[in-house]
C-alpha cells in the first residue's frame, strides 16, 4: 500500500485505541478523548489502560490485546521510557495502520539514550510498515470524520478545504485558533503536526494532502527538512494544481540555531529555501498573519486570471499604505482602466475623488456612501482590464458599515473576480466583515494585510498557470 | 502668545461654538456634539444654524454674534464655498482662539478655484492670529476635558499617556478603534489630525506635544511635510525627554503618488526621511501594528537600561519566530545569563529544556506550568546582564492562562525592567492578556510583533539616553 493511501486510511480511521487514557483533565489523552467526544467523532474510541476501568464514560481496556475490535490508529500518551512497549503490541495485529506518538522526551532532549530510544521507533516503522506519526507531536486532525489528536484550548473542528502542516505543535495550534477567530471562522480540510517525524515526514503529508480531494489549499510552518529534493519534487506536482503556502523559519542566523534546538533539524541556508521554493511555485509568507491571510484569500476568492489589480478606498491614507505594501515587491500590476469605465466612474463621484492618479487607484474620498462603494466597484470589475480589486473603508459614524458589505456583496456576486476587504475600525467593523465573509469575499484588518493577500493568491495562481 | 501656548488653549478650550450645528445623524457636526454630550465635554457648546432653534437638546444660535458668552474655539462644518464667510466674524471678537475646520473640497481637489479659497484661509489665519486647525480634517481630542472634533464610529475617549497625530483623518481613526480594541483599552492623552495644514501644521502639534505634561509618548502617522528641516529640530528637542515613533508612507514609487493625490505634499525620498528620523532620534515604524505595539510597549513599560534581552518560551517555533525578528535588524543583543543563573533555571526545568541555546534563549517546552514561566522569569530578571525580557506561551488546555498571567504579574511587579508578554491563543487568551495589561504588561498577537515592541522600546530609549 502507498505511504499516502495509509495516511489517508489513519485520517479517516474508523477506530482508535488511545494508550495511556486518563481521566486527570490535565493529561493531553484525557483531552483529546474529551474533544473527540464533544465533536462527535464518526468512529469508535477505546481508551486503553491497565488501572482504569472507563474513562470519559468509555470501557477502559487494560491491554491492547484485549480488544477484540479491529483498530485502524493507536493514539499513544505513555512517558517516553515506555512508548516503546506501548508500540509493540502493535504488530502482531493485522489490523492496526499507524500510530500517533503525543509522548515527548526523545532527539529534541539532545540525549544519547533518548536519541537511541527515537531511532529504535523508526527502525520498528520501517521493519513493521506501521506509520508512525510522531513522537513529540499534536498529531492529526480530520474536520470531515472529527478524528482530533491534538490538545489545543479551544480548539473547533470547522470543515473547510484549507490543509494545514506545522513542524511546530505550539504553532499549528495557534495557527487553527487564529483561523477561528476570524470573522467567519476560515473553516480547515486536515491538520497534521509530525512532531519530530522519525517516520512519517513533512513531504508525506504534503504528498498526501496534494491528494487529498478535500484540501484545495495547503498551508505549511516549515523549520527545515533532511531531504529538500524530495520536498522540491512533490511540491512541483502539487503546485501545478492546488495553492501551497508557506512560512520558513530559521531565516536569520539566531533563528536557526535556536531551530537547530528545537526540531534537530539544520534550517539551512534560507536563500537555498527561497530558491526551492520559487522553483516549486511554492508561496512563501514572511509571518504568520501572511500565511493565515493567504490561506483565507485562496479558500474563499475565485482564482484571478492575471496580476491587474484596481484599488478602491475612501480614504486617502489607508489607500497609500496599499499601494506601499504593492510597491515593495511590484508583482501586481496597477490596472489600466478602460476611458470608458473612468467616465463611469467620474459620474459616480464628487469633484474632489481622485480617479487613476496613480492608474489603477480610485480615491473615492468620505464622501462616498454605500452605494457609491457599491457601484465604483462593479465598473471596476466589468472593466475587462482588471483581473482582481480590494476595496478599504473607514465608514464614518453617519454610513452603516453592515450597508456597505451588503451592498458590496451583492456586486461581488455577478463576477467571478476577486475582491478583498479591508474595513478599517477594529471591533466596531465585526458584524460587517463577518457578513462579508459568509458571502466568501475575505476580510482583512489593514490595507497592507489585504494588498499582501491578493498579492500571494495571485503569485499561486501563477504558479497553476506555469505547470498547466 | 506662543503657537504651542494657543494650542493648548484649544485642546483645553472652556467652551465652543458649532457652526453648521446639524440634528441630521448623517451630518459630521451632529456626531461629534452627540459624542461631547455622551462623553461630558467638560466645557459649553454653542451650536449655530440658522435653520434650527436646537441641536441635541442643546439651544442653537443663528449666528456668531448672538453668542455673549466667551467663545475659544470655533468647529466649522459647512460646504467648502461657505466657510470662509462662516470664519470671518471670528476676528471682530477677541475671545475666540483658533478654528478647527473639518469641511473637505480645497486643495485636496486640485481644483484652482478651491485652492485659492485654501490660501485665503490660510492668510486670514496670518493676519488675524487666529490659529486654523484644517481644513478637510478631523481636528482635535483632549481625553482629559472630553473636547472631540472627530466623528469616527465608536470612538471610546480613555485617558492615557499616548499623543497622537495624523496626517489621515481615516487613519488616525482607524488607529484610535485599534488602541480601544486592544485586550485592556489602550489609552491617550491628546489626537489631532490637521488636514490640509493651511495653517497649523504637523510640526506644530508635535511642538506641543512635546511640551503637554500629560503626553510621554508620541506616535505619529506622517506622509510628508514641506519643511523636513524644522521636523528634524523640533523632535531632536523633544526624543531627548520623550518617545517618538513614526509610521512614515509613501515608502515606494507607488505610495507617494497616492500620497501626492492625498494630501498635495510631496512624500520625498524616503531615504531622506530614513535618515532624519535617525538624526532627530524618531523610531520608524513599518506597519499600524508596529506603531501601535511601539506605542503600547511605550506606555506601559519602564524603560530599559540597555539592549540586552533574554528571550523565554514554553514553545519551539513560536520562540524561533521571535529569534528570527530580533535578527533581522540586530539591535537587540541575546543575554548572557551568569551561570548561576542558569544553574537555577536547569534546577527549575525538565531536562529536555533548551537553555541558552543560542545565549540568552530559554525553551521552557510545553511541561512547564504556571510556577516555571513564573521562577524562570524571576531569574531571568535578577540577573544583572539583562535589561528587558519577553515571555512567549502556547498555554495547553491543562494549563489555565490566567494562572500563568498571575504569576507572572506577580513577578514583573517587583522588577523595574520591560516585560513583553505573547500568549498565542488568540481569543481564547483574551481574559489572561487583559489581566496582564491592566498589571501594565503590554501583550502581542505573535512573537515577532512581540520581539519588535521591545526592539522599538530599546531605540527609543537609546535616544533618550543618547541626548541627556
Amino acid at each position: 500500500m502507498s505511504r499516502t493511501k495509509t495516511l489517508a486510511n489513519l485520517f479517516n480511521a474508523q477506530s482508535i485505541a488511545v494508550i495511556g487514557a486518563s481521566n486527570n483533565p490535565c493529561k493531553a489523552s484525557h483531552q483529546i478523548i474529551k474533544t473527540m467526544l464533544r465533536e462527535e467523532y464518526k468512529g469508535r474510541i477505546f481508551p486503553v489502560n491497565p488501572q482504569r476501568k472507563d474513562v470519559l464514560g468509555l470501557p477502559c481496556f487494560s491491554s491492547l490485546r484485549d480488544i477484540e475490535t479491529s483498530i485502524d490508529l493507536l493514539i499513544i500518551s505513555v512517558p517516553a521510557e515506555s512508548v516503546f512497549e506501548a508500540l509493540k503490541p502493535a504488530s502482531s495485529r493485522k489490523d492496526i495502520q499507524g500510530a500517533v506518538i503525543l509522548s515527548a522526551g526523545f532527539s529534541e532532549t539532545g540525549l544519547a539514550d533518548r536519541i537511541n530510544l527515537e531511532k529504535s521507533i523508526a527502525s520498528f516503522a520501517k521493519k513493521t510498515g506501521l506509520h508512525i506519526v510522531g513522537p513529540n507531536c499534536i498529531g492529526l486532525i480530520n474536520t470531515d470524520n472529527k478524528l482530533c489528536t491534538s490538545f489545543s484550548p479551544g480548539l473547533k473542528l470547522r470543515p473547510g478545504s484549507l490543509g494545514f502542516l506545522s513542524q511546530s505543535g505550539a504553532f499549528g495550534g495557534s495557527f487553527l485558533m487564529l483561523a477561528g477567530d476570524q470573522p467567519e471562522p476560515l473553516g480547515f480540510s486536515k491538520f497534521a503536526h509530525v512532531g519530530n517525524a522519525s517516520d512519517v515526514s513533512m513531504v508525506d503529508i504534503l504528498d498526501y494532502y496534494g491528494q487529498d480531494e478535500q484540501t484545495t489549499t495547503i498551508a505549511m510552518y516549515l523549520e527545515g527538512v533532511i531531504n529538500g529534493r524530495d520536498l522540491l519534487d512533490k511540491a512541483k506536482q502539487i503546485t501545478s494544481k492546488k495553492h501551497v503556502f508557506s512560512l520558513k523559519v530559521g531565516k536569520t542566523e539566531r533563528g536557526s540555531r535556536a531551530a537547530l534546538s528545537h526540531t534537530a533539524t539544520l534550517a539551512g541556508s534560507d536563500r537555498i529555501y527561497d530558491a526551492a521554493f520559487k522553483q516549486g511555485g511554492i508561496v512563501r509568507a514572511e509571518s504568520i498573519e501572511e500565511l493565515l491571510d493567504a490561506a483565507k484569500a485562496s479558500s474563499k476568492m475565485p482564482r484571478p486570471r492575471g496580476n491587474r489589480l484596481c484599488v478602491i478606498t475612501e480614504a486617502g491614507g489607508p489607500g497609500i499604505i496599499a499601494l506601499d505594501e504593492l510597491g515593495k515587491k511590484n508583482i501586481m500590476h496597477l490596472a489600466s482602466l478602460q476611458e470608458s469605465t473612468k467616465k463611469r466612474i467620474k459620474e459616480l463621484l464628487p469633484s474632489m475623488a481622485v480617479i487613476c492618479r496613480p492608474e489603477g487607484y480610485i480615491d473615492m474620498t468620505a464622501a462616498a456612501m454605500e452605494h457609491e462603494h457599491a457601484e465604483v466597484l462593479r465598473c471596476v470589475l466589468e472593466d475587462d482590464g482588471v483581473d482582481s480589486s480590494i476595496l478599504i473603508s473607514v465608514p464614518p459614524t453617519y454610513l452603516p458599515a453592515e450597508s456597505v458589505a451588503s451592498a458590496v456583496a451583492d456586486v461581488v456576486r455577478e463576477y467571478d473576480k476577486p475582491v478583498a476587504v479591508c474595513l478599517m475600525n477594529g471591533e466596531a467593523m465585526k458584524a460587517a466583515r463577518c457578513q462579508l465573509e459568509q458571502a466568501n469575499i475575505p476580510t482583512f484588518d489593514t490595507p497592507d494585510r489585504a494588498a499582501k493577500a491578493v498579492e500571494n493568491l495571485t503569485r499561486a495562481s501563477m504558479s497553476l498557470n506555469r505547470m498547466s
